[in-house]
């Protein structure tokens, strides 16, 4: 067994600096690993103490009688790291350290993490500033979270990982509360060594975790989150995440406006739908939608038959779906007419859904009947059943008539609770049947279960490395290119530049306006100039005729105001009837991103952009470009749009591929690169980058 | 006393239709108001009782010994109508009816429905399909809500009037489990007499009430809601609406794209946003944002100090705050110094926010200390204070902790309950502290009081009807204006357009041409044919040598695909240098709207449209006008962007204002006007409708 598998499940444990106040929480972790029924060794280790409740306490972790599996470690940052050490030299497997006042704390304290990892050695360590770690399927608790003074706890399939261990306690009493079984929890927090991947990928190999919940700050290691959440997608287990950091803004980066428009918290967001990880909105979702997708039943349509025998909470529901796009069409004839036969005298109206029973939520059978006729109907993907009152009146009957209708069909079945009636909710629960407090839950649930199995039908991007021979690019020189350059290389990977010219006097570029004809563009070009337009080192629309006096006055403009020597131009074709683009790379912490927007203000005022992460085991696809362009708000514009030509969307969706080539070649050694703008030509006549930046390190 | 306040207070109430057995619906209304401990005279009417748990029961109301001053009418829709025109006959002041199966049901109800009111005569009604009122500042029920079987209530000063029985239900239940105290509860259902804004205007006078929170379906008289929820305004009272039917689609008109991107529902948003009723976003916001309001505390600025003894769950409500902009600064030094010197010897990190005060979760005074320190502090708007597991292991403590920090300051204090802690939830509710069980509820409780503020700031808007005298409009014909007429009829109210003439022919075309000077737009003149485009009508850039050959072949090709004669043709000037915007009017049942819209693509695809309800005892000011382009995204583009100039914001505003006159002017005879687009030109150079339609009844 690995040393993983034995800290989630230990035969023995040393408890070094326990305490016999259980009031204290050193006092906390030997009290809850007897009170919720641990099997194995239990050795506390306290100079102080002869026994612990009852249990012989040992003066050191040396004096131990044998190699404990997991030593859970309370002593404080100044003297934790020396019960590591020891642990570590007794050949214990893993070491979980709760003290705090490490990386977390600054400076100091990451010089104190440090030597805690030292201290380990070989010996895997958790933490430290974690609460530890719970294993409700095997009944070990290996923390002192204070959500453990709860006595019990649903047993079920969702494993949660934890950046904070207070989350953690939240989560497990929420959990506790309202029936959610869950499996396996552990807090991470500093993650000195063992991090969210980890655990992740013990949950993947982990019979009895059927899906995973994560609360996560921020990476450290994203590839091997990547390549964890990855397993995850191929062994069919949807991993949920509740991010944070949501609201920070944009990167500034020197030379393109990618940056600002990429954001970090975009990046991950651009991850997680990369290797299929569903992002909560909201808390409560991270309990909600794990709850569902543990149900294993299957979301096959959008269409949602609400049973209810209180108006309004029925029309809650409806208007919740509606806004996100499911539908809640009315029964069709022949289930209108079940669902009359069994209602014994009744009116109730069965034209419209939310469908009224009106006595159902009294009537246990009635209420089965319904519901089974729903779940048998085709006009119907899922059920979702309103408890109103009835749920206070009768809980066990009411749930009981609920989860009796699952096993006739895999449809999803959930419930809102109208009313505050905790009794019903946990029952309903238990049995396996998602019982929600808001209606807004039903929808993230649903479009969750959506989310999850087009993922699962469309799979990861599984593009193969390009067969073409690497570009050749050593001659490509290092530091801020400019514009020529930026686009010659651009255009050694694929990417069509515009028609262009370097000159250097008056002359030049009129000989170069008469050989690329029509109006011409006239540019300042410069390895130092960046922001060429703020100099007044940009002109459109010239003729041969005007160009070489305004390249005179441009040269006089730039210098006057930069203070620099202007000795070199651009002249362009101008080129009309395209749509502008904006097509740029990203690096942060978390890797390197191709961004594809809708050029000019469209990027900036309605931060109409999207986003993939590159990677090298993941070459972006062909497939994976046109989905992008698809994702554009502006979509219509390219597709076609009120008479106006369809745009040369297969040229574009070249470059993109091209570009997140360049990058994944290019690797450490591309800064910033960006075409903004590139121009796509109507159908047929491809795409042309008129301006360029690229940064070499 | 009027009969609202009869109907809200009664002395005595006749209960027709009622049952010994409490099982049944008809059962409740008498074994609730004894239990609720209604102090006046109960009078059961039912011919098969002689009394009802120890209650004289009446045959019928006529004997009765008594008029009622409120009669709950328990009969089915067959027989309702009886005993309400008995209630009337007695002069009961008005009378609750519980019976569906009236215009929910269809034609067929609405006749009973109709046959109910008449038979009330001059007695007030409430519903039918009502669940009734439930008084809790003077403990009166006069309710069948399950809800009810709840031993005790909360007493505050949150009204509620819900379009749904089966909400009001549900929102008593909750409030009561989280100790959030109402003050009056009201389901007016299918309000045949009484509405929503009867009772609005009820709770604005009602001394007991502080804060009006309202499930809505839809407005049967949006006038009175409108004139009901300013006297709220003007009282000082919130009102806080959660209103159904968000994902009902944009309405198609004949000619115009107005009604396409107003959309019902947005037209409500507006409504609501100029009467300053805050919509509540999500259901659970529907309490949790009242209940903020109700401790009337004031919220100065955007800086909230998050107060925790656990790391994560503070982070959780700080990423929250931070995507709605609200700020969470570390405390300045002065601040720090005064939290370290609580901190008897602990090494707490006080440079950051969340604040982390270790141990104070599990020391009282030290949490008093620490809030009132924050509290005190210039550096914050709010206090949020986070509760733990400490919230679990001693509630009163933590609970008084908190509590006793409000008399000291006038600033919003509220409490996130991280773990299921429904104790400590409800002692804080109960001491005025709003204890929210999600993040995202503290967000929008706080954003519900700076939008509160910022409405009472503003004020209502509250331009004087302009002084000019009424533009003349009797010449104008019905039916559907052509291009040349609509732009006419805007120019009355002055709206100016671009210069144009009418032609019929090439040689006229080719003078007006000439005339116009430069480049000029030719376009079909119809009055029945709306979509020029569509059928080749319009071109453009025409010179006056090619504009003769061009309107021949423009009417030969008209003719061919609409088969109509085209004998009349506009050439307009070709407008350079403006922006592109769209402006018109949409009707639907809850009124006139005006709808301002970046023209071309942005308006659709980017949904950059704003509106405001036109009201003629309020009409639109120009401050309105220059508000509404101000919240165009696209607002960057008319102050200057990115070196673009200024656009004359000023004479947009004028058109504006003009146009929304001219619908107040016409009134009902104006069906569909909107100008698309509406070119606004650099600063001082004014703006020039381009194109037009408009439809007169």
């Amino acid at each position: 067994m690995d040393a993983i598998s034995k800290l989630m499940r230990p035969a023995s444990v040393a408890v070094v600096g326990a305490s016999a106040d259980t009031a204290k929480t050193s006092g906390r972790p030997v009290a809850y690993l007897r009170k919720h029924g641990f099997k194995g060794d239990i050795y506390p280790v306290n100079p102080r103490y002869d026994s612990i409740d009852g249990l012989r306490c040992y003066p050191d972790v040396a004096s131990v009688p044998r190699a404990p599996d997991v030593g859970i470690v309370l002593l404080g940052a100044e003297r934790a790291h020396l019960a590591v050490r020891e642990l570590a030299s007794r050949g214990t497997s893993a070491a979980i350290v709760l003290a705090s006042g490490y990386a977390e704390t600054g400076d100091e304290g990451a010089k104190r993490q440090a030597r805690l990892l030292e201290a380990a050695g070989s010996m895997r360590l958790l933490g430290p500033n974690t609460i530890g770690l719970v294993n409700l399927t095997d009944r070990i608790t290996l923390s002192a979270s204070g959500a453990l003074e709860t006595d019990t706890f649903a047993v079920g399939g969702i494993g949660v990982v934890s950046q904070s261990g207070g989350i953690l306690g939240a989560l497990l009493s929420r959990a506790a509360a309202r029936g959610i079984g869950l499996s396996k929890l552990v807090s991470t927090s500093n993650e000195a060594d063992l991090d969210m991947a980890d655990f992740v990928d013990y949950l993947v190999d982990d019979d009895s975790t059927s899906v995973i919940a994560l609360y996560l700050e921020g990476l450290r290691h994203p590839e091997r989150f990547r390549r964890a959440t990855l397993r995850a997608a191929a062994a069919g287990k949807p991993v949920v995440v509740f991010k944070i950091g949501r609201s920070e803004s944009g990167a500034r980066s020197a030379v393109s406006h990618t940056g600002a428009l990429a954001g970090s918290d975009r990046m991950y967001d651009a991850l997680f739908n990369q290797v299929g990880v569903i992002r909560a909105q909201t808390f409560s979702d991270l309990l909600d939608v794990p709850q569902a997708l543990a149900t294993r039943r299957r979301l096959g349509g959008r269409r949602v038959a609400i049973l209810t025998s209180t108006g309004g909470a029925g029309t809650l529901v409806a208007d919740s779906l509606g806004m996100a796009s499911f539908e809640t069409p009315p029964p069709d004839e022949a289930t209108a007419a079940k669902l009359r036969a069994l209602q014994t005298g009744d009116h109730a109206v069965l034209d419209r859904n939310p469908i009224d029973v009106t006595l159902a939520g009294l009537q246990p059978a009635l209420l089965r009947g319904a519901i089974a006729t729903l779940l048998d109907s085709p006009c119907y993907d899922a059920v979702a059943v309103i408890v109103g009152s009835s749920g206070l009146a009768m809980p066990d009957l009411m749930a009981g008539a609920i989860g009796d209708s699952l096993p006739g069909s895999d449809k999803p079945v959930m419930a809102f609770v109208s009313p505050h009636a905790p009794q019903i909710t946990r029952l309903l629960n238990e049995q396996g049947v998602p019982a929600f407090q808001s209606p807004e839950s039903v929808t993230s649930a649903l479009a969750a279960m959506k989310q999850h199995a087009a993922f699962r039908q469309r799979g990861a991007s599984s593009a193969k490395q390009n067969a073409e021979a690497a570009v050749e690019v050593n001659d490509i020189p290092s530091g801020s290119l400019n514009e020529a350059q930026a686009k010659a290389l651009f255009a050694r990977f694929g990417v069509t530049g515009v028609r262009e010219q370097v000159v250097t006097n008056a002359a030049e570029a009129e000989r170069a306006a008469r050989e690329l004809g029509g109006k011409v563009v006239l540019k300042l070009l410069s390895n130092t100039i960046t922001h060429k337009s703020d100099v007044g080192g940009v002109a459109v629309g010239l003729s041969a005729e005007s160009i070489g006096a305004r390249l005179n006055r441009m040269r006089d403009d730039v210098e006057t105001v930069t203070g620099l020597p202007a000795n070199a131009f651009l002249v362009q074709e101008m080129v009309a009837g395209g749509t502008e683009l904006i097509l740029g790379l990203h690096r942060d912490p978390l890797g390197t991103a191709l961004l594809l927007g809708m050029g000019g203000v469209a990027a900036e005022l309605f931060k109409d952009t999207t986003m993939r992460l590159l990677s090298a085991d993941a070459p972006l696809s062909r497939d994976d470009a046109l989905e992008m362009t698809r994702e554009l708000k502006t979509w219509p514009l390219l597709k076609g749009y009120r008479g106006r030509p369809r745009a040369d969307v297969d040229a574009l969706a070249n470059a993109i591929v091209a570009f997140a080539r360049m990058a994944t070649q290019l690797g450490e050694r591309i800064v910033e690169a960006e075409i903004n703008p590139i121009f796509v030509l109507p159908a047929g006549q491809g795409v042309r980058a008129a301006d360029g930046v690229a940064v070499l390190a």
